[in-house]
């Protein structure tokens, strides 16, 4: 690890009893539970991203998002905001430590010790505690910006479209499980051929070996751009300037890194 | 395979020149990628929903959706209403074949023959034929559900919620690879716990051997629901409820299957 | 009135018992009922548009659509789909009609007939009967697009923007008045300086007199192009680029007109 | 006049060259329009909501926002995010000052003096100066929320829905109009019978009389429930709960007035 000491604050996202509603009284339109969860994942990414934080849509009834300058009233407002607008409710919890990893760990446990996912009595639970504006610090968050090499020329313009997603796919569950082994980070696919992780104070080597291990493991040729800030935002905007450097100057790593 | 031969239409999206643009003139606001992505995905969605379509996010920046029952002037229709709402414009090329995997190999091969999918020249292209209306049948569309079991028993209430996703991921990238080499199927993650393929004509066997392969290669439980119908939407219907009569009957594979 | 003889089809769109939903179990925050409600209204707009029908806001609590070409099942679809996708529910009305007045007069008395808008046992109605596919003509639907003249040089730039939008708003409170008593017809603002009439086949001179009596009511200079077809769509675009027209000709009225 | 002394901060909200873009290169889908403006005021709402402020959709084209609490920055992002996922763009203008009209008055000359709303090179201002942090107070905005007396029984229910559109409207009309010579204010409907106006401090009478001119002009009976705060929400919601008084009680005017 790098001199930096990172403190994630995450916030789980859980959709209150929702599998059973998909069904009730009998099973849902795909398509309707498709916008559902597209347009909610959306509203959420622009309420938190109001505010610089991330949201990502994982698997859309737990989503995980990243909130570093949001309170309690932040939360609640949005938790009150998806009641008034959808026929279903959410569950927020949040917590923090020096690894993402960690803090999603601590959000979890205690939205599990409130009951089941799919208890009809276990709703709209707002839990955890946000990091004290006092020891928010411009070192809280590191995002990484990993990018396929030329995907377009490898793989949309040469092979089949489901082809190319299969190639893009392992890629990510190769990576999402290395980042989350090795490094306590948590790797979100973002579309295209990106994906996001948010990550401890990891080196340049950490990063360097973890492309290494995709281009192994999966035979897909990564590079990634790295950036710390106060806010995901900060962070992720750090990273994607980063990638720009990466690509121009062809290499493999590039970023604010030890 | 089982007696039925399928006539899938799939339909690629692919966004037009999008890898550029999301960094013209500098990187943009990743929150406002994710808004615009899900948001122009829910809306593809219910367009092609309303003529009971079904539309899959795949990479998000090449979508996957299955159109029997759009003819070319509904495709027209829908782009012409991106260009009209969007920021950016969509592309649309229309395969068809006995298999899905074959279908979208076609419509692809189609837009590739146009150009880059990052060429700034090649915009707003809408590409092939549909099944004819008279040559449409009510075994055209074989949809798959794919549930875990008990989900939420086993992961949601359990572990963090990351590992919970990886395990899902990791089904989810075992089965897409499956189905596509053995079986030219095109699954997509659906959201939850939830993949749904679309399938040739397969047989009970096929099915049960797909579950059985994920569960070796994952250790993920799977059961599946199968419906085949006129479109997507018949078809995934029949499949949904096929997956309720697999939930009660605690059985693996169930449908109208041969 | 001119020859032609039109058949609108409109459809009353209510939502169900909102009134009270919006201050249980106390007042809700009006920015969340303000984007459910437009939100609500641009999905309908799409749905219904899919099928080349318009709808407009009207009260946005009770919204008016011009369905020919929309059948039953097309309405039971929407209603389905607001349903899985929204808190509150929506009633719909069909009634049609030679003028578009009568059309909405009979669809409202069908949904009255049923109980009251907020009747918490009345929701998900679907009352009334489209035009049967064999007596669609290519004149069933007139549709007159009204525009005031240079509301940029004489309001938006000269006038502050509330002083601006009360002579937009006053010229609208006359003209809507008075095509609905004068002429059977339903008009509804649609944004900027523009309204939309839904007529039935009116002429020439009882456009020219509409046009007069705004300029001597509320002081307001308007243009009007008018376009007759099968569908609300048809119809208004017709009537759009007859609109192109008048402002090229700087005439008051034009249109496929007797 | 009461006590009071309010100060409103009001953002005109203005889309660039937005006239011109409608028809270019031919007129474009109505629907198309109706959903990309009933959408972009959704997201502003929100946005604009998500601190505290109120946005109203007036001409869509031109919209009017009150942002207490937002600063320089809140708008330069709402901008940025408008950008990215609209084809349109907003200019916006902050005006401050004691009355509400007033402010708009300030806000708007400061963009007609940039050019015309249909100067093709006149795009994405961001003009005007917030009220500072330090002089903000729990006095600056004034909200009267408005409601039509049993609208419901009186209207929905037994005129048929235009008709009822019409006395509503007529309602409105009168209102706005008296609000802005009389008082300074501006008056938004909002939806259904509901009125919200932006006050500097009125009394009590001011109310009365104002409800008294409607009844006379336009034989619409409405009551009012008006509260005050440092924000639109917060005084927002205070006429929303003074309004639920108003109805238990039967009173024309509530709140805490002087
Ligand atoms: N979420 C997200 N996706 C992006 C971003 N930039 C690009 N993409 C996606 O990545 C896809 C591929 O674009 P690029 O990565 O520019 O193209 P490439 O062919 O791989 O070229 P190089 O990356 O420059 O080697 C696009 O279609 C987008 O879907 C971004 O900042 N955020
Ligand atoms: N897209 C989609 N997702 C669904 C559907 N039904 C359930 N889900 C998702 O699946 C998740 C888990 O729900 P279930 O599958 O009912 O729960 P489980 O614990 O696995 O229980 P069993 O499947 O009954 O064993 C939900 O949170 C939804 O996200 C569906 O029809 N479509
Ligand atoms: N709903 C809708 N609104 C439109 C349309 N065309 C223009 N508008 C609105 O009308 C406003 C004013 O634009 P114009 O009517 O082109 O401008 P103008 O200054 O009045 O100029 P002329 O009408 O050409 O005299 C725009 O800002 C839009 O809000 C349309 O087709 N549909
Ligand atoms: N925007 C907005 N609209 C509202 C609100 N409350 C009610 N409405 C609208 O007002 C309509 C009529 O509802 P009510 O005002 O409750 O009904 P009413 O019959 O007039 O009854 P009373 O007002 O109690 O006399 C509803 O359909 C809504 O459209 C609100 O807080 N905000
Ligand atoms: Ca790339
Ligand atoms: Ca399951
Ligand atoms: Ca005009
Ligand atoms: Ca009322």
């Amino acid at each position: 690890m790098s001199g930096i000491v990172t403190n994630t604050q995450v916030t789980l996202v859980q959709l209150d009893n929702y599998g059973p509603w998909t069904v009730t009284p009998s099973p849902r339109r795909e398509v309707d539970l498709q916008t559902l969860q597209s347009r909610l994942y959306a509203d959420l990414s622009q309420a938190i991203g109001m505010r610089d934080g991330y949201t990502f849509f994982t698997r859309f009834d737990n989503m995980v998002a990243v909130t570093n300058g949001l309170d309690l009233e932040d939360h609640a407002r949005i938790q009150e905001s998806i009641r008034n607008r959808y026929p279903v409710t959410v569950s927020l919890s949040i917590g923090t430590g020096a690894t993402p990893a960690d803090a999603l760990v601590e959000a979890t446990a205690a939205i599990q010790d409130e009951g089941s996912a799919q208890d009809a009595d276990r709703s709209e639970l707002l839990l955890g505690q946000p990091v004290p504006e006092s020891e928010r610090s411009d070192d809280d968050v590191q995002i990484a910006h990993f990018d396929v090499v030329d995907a377009t020329g490898k793989y949309t313009d040469e092979l089949d479209a489901f082809s190319s997603f299969i190639h893009i796919e392992q890629g990510y569950a190769e990576l999402m499980k290395h980042m989350h082994v090795a490094h306590d980070s948590l790797s979100f696919f973002v579309g295209g051929d990106n994906i996001i992780a948010v990550c401890p104070g990891l080196s340049e080597d950490d990063y360097a070996e973890a492309v290494e291990h995709v281009r192994e493991t999966a035979g897909v040729d990564l590079r990634v751009g790295v950036g710390t800030g106060a806010s995901p935002h900060d962070a992720g905007m750090g990273a994607k300037h980063a990638l720009e450097l990466a690509r121009e100057d062809e290499t493999d790593v590039e970023g604010d890194l030890h």
